[in-house]
């Protein structure tokens, strides 16, 4: 039995068939279709669905449930995308939209985070554990907890928005509008804001020789590879960001004590270069002063398909 | 029927006969016996339960259990209080030696902040809800938090440090020895210090008069007073403080979401003067720009001896 897991970002919109076994048994890719309406967007995945049948020579009816992850934020009924700016949706009734196509299909929706950390329930770093928190390291913060071996979707289902938990207290702006959200200092973007400010500054930095001198040419990889190498202006910047991440561990460590926390997106790929100093600076930092255990998300790229499929498989928790 | 709550501070040894109808039948208050071995401590409380029987003339193996709410931070089973710094006890066995005066009594230990979030969720402000906070805004900040309707202490049962959540990285040194926890900025104790810097600075200022220039004699309630009746000096202490402790809330409501939040301690006691602006400020830096549900502690002085002749009743979830 298989169940479908759509995993809509801004830039691709992915959808697989996942087996009881978890495994993927066919999957799709496309670029997300951009400007285009979200009953145009639910046909084209529809129609996925549909190819996705073919190629499994099954009816399309067979599929158990059909699942959806989100960028953005979801209503309370985890009916609607109340608004995903990278996809120009605002209050769109996506489940009924779906449903319009297969009405006998249960479908689902959640944010790409909460079904990112369902899949590392299921199949990952979460598996067998019952309060985790996942945090995903990319041009914003993510993040999904785990709360009683359930998806925990807020007090009042609002979901998390655990990128936005304050770390510096009247530190820079954040898109929220806030100051010194977790967003501000441990995403993706403030490596890359910081490396382009040396690319200008230091032309004899590694980051300028990486970027070939050109301030749009910085990634996030960039500044942290140079560290590795030993840059002293990445490693200055490297260092900064362990120390802010490593705050902002603590405060979720404070709060819930997890029995995990897993590392996602583009930052987490340093591996233990990062890790190894995380986990250092998180015990230090620990009320308890003992290790609290820091991992790798597992899932990677097939988080949001696999964790869309469970979403039918999850009691969530209010 | 009635449970015995013991809840034992650094001041005073406060202990109840809780009525199944929740209401306190007799009640004692002694000054904490600091210095006594635990071992003497315990017979001292074990009299007072022998006490509070004769008053309430049954037996004392009549009391269905004894609960007790302690300063400081307990181990994962339950059963030693780890360390109280307050109370002089460190690694001190606390059920056990209760137990030998009362072998046939249930015997339950908890955080104290932990049992006040239990007996607001038993007879107060947390009544019927599932996901709620406690914060107590007193010397230092002590944190209760209730999930899916229980007690939480914690995914692996080391309770929650909510005041140890960092709200300024790289802020002012806690007694923790980390920076910029949320106990450093929305604790009284930041309140009077601030108070004292304006004595000695500010001559003119309301919080010199009313300490009659004395440092030692600033307490809180002198500052907010002060700023209540307008002075500039105590208006720029509290208007920080109340910056900073919407910070603290936003923090834990990125997180958890809940469906109210209860202020307690000593500075809650400021009424609608505090609240008023908390509400607006965490609305203003809340992502989801909407009102929480932000209400004072309704329990005060008797919190700890109604949670912990709760702590019997109370299904735990770690």
């Amino acid at each position: 039995m298989y169940q479908i897991g759509f995993d809509v970002g801004g830039t691709n919109l992915k959808v697989g068939a996942v087996h009881d076994s978890l495994e993927i048994a066919a999957a799709r890719t496309v670029a997300f279709p951009k400007g285009e309406t979200y009953d145009r967007i639910a046909e084209l995945m529809a129609e996925q669905v549909f190819d996705l049948a073919r190629e499994l020579k099954i009816r399309e009816t067979d599929f158990k449930s059909i699942g959806i992850a989100t960028a953005g934020s979801i209503d309370a009924e985890g009916k609607t995308i109340i608004n995903a700016h990278n996809l120009g949706f605002y209050n769109v009734p996506m489940v009924e939209e779906m449903h319009k196509h297969f009405p006998e299909t249960p479908v689902y929706l959640a944010n790409d985070a909460d079904a990112a950390a369902l899949a590392e329930l299921h199949a990952g770093a979460f598996r067998g554990k019952r309060t985790a928190v996942l945090m995903t390291l990319g041009t914003g913060i993510g993040g999904g907890v785990i709360l009683g071996g359930k998806l925990f979707r807020g007090g009042t289902c609002r979901g998390n928005e655990l990128g936005h938990m304050i770390i510096q207290h009247g530190g820079p702006v954040c898109t929220c509008g806030n100051r010194g959200c977790i967003e501000t200092l441990c995403s993706a973007t403030w490596l890359i804001q910081q490396g382009r400010r040396v690319v200008v500054e230091h032309p004899l930095s590694l980051i300028h020789d990486k970027a070939e001198g050109d301030m749009d040419k910085v990634t996030a990889k960039i500044v942290i590879d140079s560290a590795r190498e030993g840059d002293a202006f990445a490693c200055d910047i490297f260092n900064a960001y362990v120390d802010s991440l490593s705050s902002a561990i603590v405060s979720i460590v404070m709060l819930l004590d997890p029995e995990v926390i897993a590392l996602g997106g583009g930052v987490s790929l340093a591996g233990d270069f990062l890790f190894r100093p995380v986990r250092e600076l998180v015990k230090q930092k620990s009320f308890f002063k003992v290790e609290h255990e820091i991992v790798p998300a597992r899932l990677g790229n097939t988080a949001g398909i696999i964790g869309a499929a469970m979403l039918a498989k999850n009691e969530e928790t209010c």
